[in-house]
């Protein structure tokens, strides 16, 4: 019965359940980035016809279930757990998109994490045997962060340099423990770790540590070498992050070539004026549920390693003096032909 | 491998895993109720040595969890998963205790259902045999509740006869794969019910439908009567939503005699001014994690229907005109000798 593997923190499924679908939902602003063609929908307007910021959230969250569903042939009752959480106070994109499925809901917090917390839940629900489906969904909108984390849009704040850009979107994968599809042979959870940054306008510095922690236990727990995986990809580290992963993996005596980050993918730096990149529980969940299982099951990466990375700040705790506890979880994917 | 019953929301552990040992900490006015006896700690001051409400409600969740190892006698380490959840914004009491522990976290947002979905997860992550222990643990705290959902207490606000009080204490169950302990049976899952109640301040009227719900799936999935439970009780629906749901299930056709709620036992509703009772993630927590698990250790109870519910809303989903989502989700749990 034991599956994880060398005392570690990483748990093999023998069994692979399968992501049978997927799709991604995405504001204007993503849909003129690189990644344009790999989204399912690119909204006209970032309201997506709703009154509020957290409607929007919603109706993200919604659509890309709904997309998901169609794509797998299958009816919003074949879904026997929804596992979503988002970033807005009390995770209200996802009960409000939950109340309007009727099945099973289970809120998740990992913040930019938590499409790599909900897959990885669906994988372990699924390949437990205690769950036939299960849709992972999580989103953020740069509207609804801007006011909540930082101040209203209107009042035209300056971003510094280090600052990431919060994702308007949502992905959704839908996990089932048979069917076709790119295979889910690992989980390796995450922990927090703290090196003690306090700026909440660098959470790429932040998470990074939780990262490099997660990938090494990762590989240490199952043996593998960086190479056995075709990408490495974290979720929303931006470049500078990116580049603090790469020289804490250097420091530990690893050299990755094959390192990614989504927050890094979304945007044209350069031409978007986004500084560091994406983030957002969105910026993963999009790339993920498009570019990254697309280019999987395509046979583009034959093995892929999703490192969904969060920030546990609030803006009470930055109020208060508090530094910004990381944490990063790791799902391991395979071709869906192998 | 399927372990789903009746192709409903209830799934069977047959392993039945084990509550291992479990802990409570509550502020000073739990600590004058009438389960005083119950709980492992009662704080001097409500800070609990810390200089903010949301530093106290971290170290409220460190307290229950390291009392919690000490009764079962292991390490911080052997702990193989963290699964915790709170109701302050981003969750932070919850992540800032996972940092002190630095074993792997997940976390959660389920409101006051939350006690009930991190049991039902530790359950089913032990059971299906992916960590060998984990512990479910949540807090909420009166005074980071009042400031964050509706005004500071300097302001002194009038509270209407429908209100509950939100309970300062924390509960932690470790649940283990084997072991001795109470069993856990099985796990309902909760979805989200909204019946259109839309007032902030009537939370027990909003969550009743909810409990309903899942208590009507449980006994339709697994074909038990009311009666093969010894006690059937809900998180926190307070007097109110306890009767309501009493109603509910009238309608129905059931007539539940057994049924209690932790909001309406954990304070003397006439002596300590709490209107229609308790409330908040840490009601739930606290009664389960010593009355509720002792009584079943100790022979006074047989079998439980432990019912955690939630109603998750945020303060801007009912400034936006938002009605209340409610959730519930159940754990059926049976006396350690059996």
């Amino acid at each position: 019965m034991d599956r994880q593997q060398g005392g570690g923190r990483t748990i093999t499924l023998p069994g692979g359940p399968r992501v049978l679908s997927w799709a991604s939902v995405v504001g204007k602003k993503e849909g003129q980035g690189p990644l344009a063609d790999f989204f399912d929908l690119v909204g006209e307007e970032d309201s997506f016809g709703e009154k509020s910021w957290e409607k929007a959230e919603t109706a993200m969250q919604k659509k890309a279930l709904s997309l998901a569903l169609d794509k797998a042939g299958l009816a919003p009752g074949a879904v026997d757990c929804l596992l979503a959480g988002d970033l807005l106070n009390q995770c209200i994109g996802s009960a409000f998109a939950a109340r309007e499925h009727g099945r099973p809901f289970l809120g998740l917090y990992g913040a930019c994490s938590t499409m790599a917390e909900s897959l990885a839940l669906a994988a372990l629900l699924t390949g437990g045997g205690f769950l036939e489906r299960a849709a992972a969904v999580t989103s953020s909108h740069f509207c609804s962060a801007e006011r909540q984390y930082r101040t209203p849009l209107e009042y035209g704040g300056q971003r510094p340099p280090t600052a990431q850009w919060t994702v308007t979107g949502a992905g959704c994968a839908l996990v089932g423990r048979e069917g076709e599809g790119p295979r889910i042979i690992h989980v390796t959870l995450g922990r927090v770790v703290d090196l003690g940054v306090k700026d909440a306008n660098n959470m790429g510095a932040a998470m990074a540590p939780a990262a490099a922690d997660t990938i090494l236990s990762h590989l240490a727990d199952t043996g593998r070498k960086p190479s056995d995986y075709d990408l490495i990809v974290t979720g929303d580290l931006g470049s500078l992050g990116l580049e603090l992963l790469g020289e804490l993996l250097r420091e530990a005596g690893l050299d990755l070539p094959n390192l990614a980050d989504c927050g890094a993918l979304i945007y044209d730096r350069q031409g978007q004026d986004v500084h560091c990149g994406g983030s957002g529980c969105g910026c993963s969940a999009a790339v993920l549920c498009g570019f990254l299982l697309g280019g999987l099951a395509g046979g583009k990466w034959r093995r892929l390693l999703f490192c969904g990375t969060g920030a546990l700040l609030s803006p009470t705790s930055t109020q208060q003096g508090e530094s910004i506890p990381g944490i990063c979880h790791a799902v391991a994917l395979e071709g869906g032909k192998t």
